[in-house]
């Protein structure tokens, strides 16, 4: 019986109004605070070759960090789209039409490259 | 008639598998590009005080930016639990338990500051 | 009598080579490790205001802290230049060339904004 | 005949005083700018094998763009030290030092594993 989505982005925002700390939670300083706790995560995976980083969440101490690492991720980027009145879900679906779009299967199929620019 | 979460994610593992994708989809590959995106979210808010930052979406052309990169960040971050196995709305929340153990509101209410490790 | 850039760059090789690190020091995995202390960067950052942020260094604690966090990222720049055999300097200098051309005074003065790309 | 940091870093200042982009130029917003170039830099080798990306100047192409992304990364590295008032190279001298007493080489030959914080 664990939460949704919207059931989180409301108790981040509870949990911030109850400290006072709507004034520090500005878009800039969001972002910047999603930005630092990527880093967390890709200083656990920096050292691994991809093969390990797939077997990572295998090692319970090391895919705790992890877990632990996506979820601070996730509330920081839920509380920034909570404060800019974005709907997380819908972006990305919107985003996901956009690449079916730009990477059709015929070009792209089995090649990462970066399609260009329209 | 929006997709949820689960569906999101779902779409997503069903057009990297159509691209063939899946080889360079390791969570080590998947982090690096989630960082990637980040960047391009904070490019987006670099130069604006904090409030501008705030009315960032009153734009129709910058805030649509800021969305189209939201979702972005989002859908990597949403391909990266796939692919490690972690349910990021259990994980955001056991972290906001944390933060609620370790942010008491008598000591924290009004101040960013960062609680000592224990 | 400190070091230069070229003696800091030998030294951190030295350091590598000692450990036997090479072997994680791609500039794959450098350049992970690159933007994770990028993130404790801004994380010493996230929550001052712009002119807060501008008067930083006057407090020892915090100070000392953003001055070691740029040493950090500063080490993992020059080994990752180094990996690759890029001169940072030079190549710092030859974007400086292309932003000169990309942003003419008279059109740009005041106005922080992205020149097209051309 | 090249330049050397110094000079980049007076080189850079002047550009940034003739635009008059002194008052966008906060520790802060160059810290992000810092974190925004260095996932342009991640974005190109995100989807290479650590091998791959031992090879990536081979590719004048490739290479081209992590040359340019570096020079980017470094001169908004120099930009925000020079903000600060800090020493690039003095800073990262001294955190080798650090390193030096933290990763002993016995304990640490071949492993790239965090040393606890003392």
């Amino acid at each position: 019986m664990g939460m949704d989505l919207q059931e989180l982005a409301a108790e981040l925002r509870r949990f911030a109004a109850e400290r006072e700390w709507e004034r520090f939670h500005t878009p800039k300083n969001l972002a910047m605070a999603l930005a630092g706790e990527v880093g967390e995560l890709l200083a656990e995976l920096q050292w691994l070759t991809p093969e390990e980083s797939a077997r990572v969440m295998a090692d319970p101490e090391a895919g705790g960090r992890v877990r632990a690492e996506l979820g601070d991720v996730f509330n920081y980027l839920v509380r920034l789209a909570d404060a800019l009145g974005v709907d997380l879900v819908e972006a990305g679906a919107d985003k996901l039409r956009d690449s079916e779009r730009r990477y059709d299967v015929a070009t792209y199929r089995g090649r990462a490259r970066k399609a260009p620019h329209t």
